[in-house]
């Protein structure tokens, strides 16, 4: 899986408005709110499931009510394809 | 949930001897390694049922197999027999 090319970053990276490209990283990180802890929860357990189906895995954090979301492909060293699609069905659950 | 006094610490922390005293946010923390995102999930899904039922909630990370936990009681701006309890709860899942 490569990483992506300055042309895909062009085309792909606005087409997630509510994420932040992570320069030092080479990553892209969003922060999530909830009404609660179950609902953080809850929503976790589904990006879990996203994550293992894909085979592609966040780094992330919970505190309460609070998720935060950090994407890069370690075998890439940066951002690639996986980490812009796991983004986007990230995206489709809220 | 008032404070822990110097006396409740010396008596409580020696009973988690796996987890570490950060004496910045008096916080106690302690990271699991699990085989894979599986586990790793799995822990965390039996630590968010503890936590939801105790309305005491770690602050914690988990980047593929590790799961790193904090806890601290925020009302009491540091540590409360309610982290006591709660590291005892999840040192029991292990």
């Amino acid at each position: 899986m490569p990483k992506l090319t300055d042309a895909e970053r062009d085309e792909l990276l606005p087409t997630l408005p509510e994420w932040n490209h992570d320069a030092g990283r080479d990553a892209i990180t969003r922060t999530f709110r909830f009404a609660d802890f179950n609902a953080a929860f809850g929503f976790m357990t589904r990006v879990a499931m996203l994550a293992e189906k894909a085979d592609h895995h966040p780094e992330w954090s919970n505190v309460w009510n609070r998720v935060e979301i950090l994407l890069t492909t370690h075998d890439a060293n940066g951002l690639s394809r996986r980490d812009i699609a796991l983004a986007k069905a990230i995206d489709a659950l809220v």
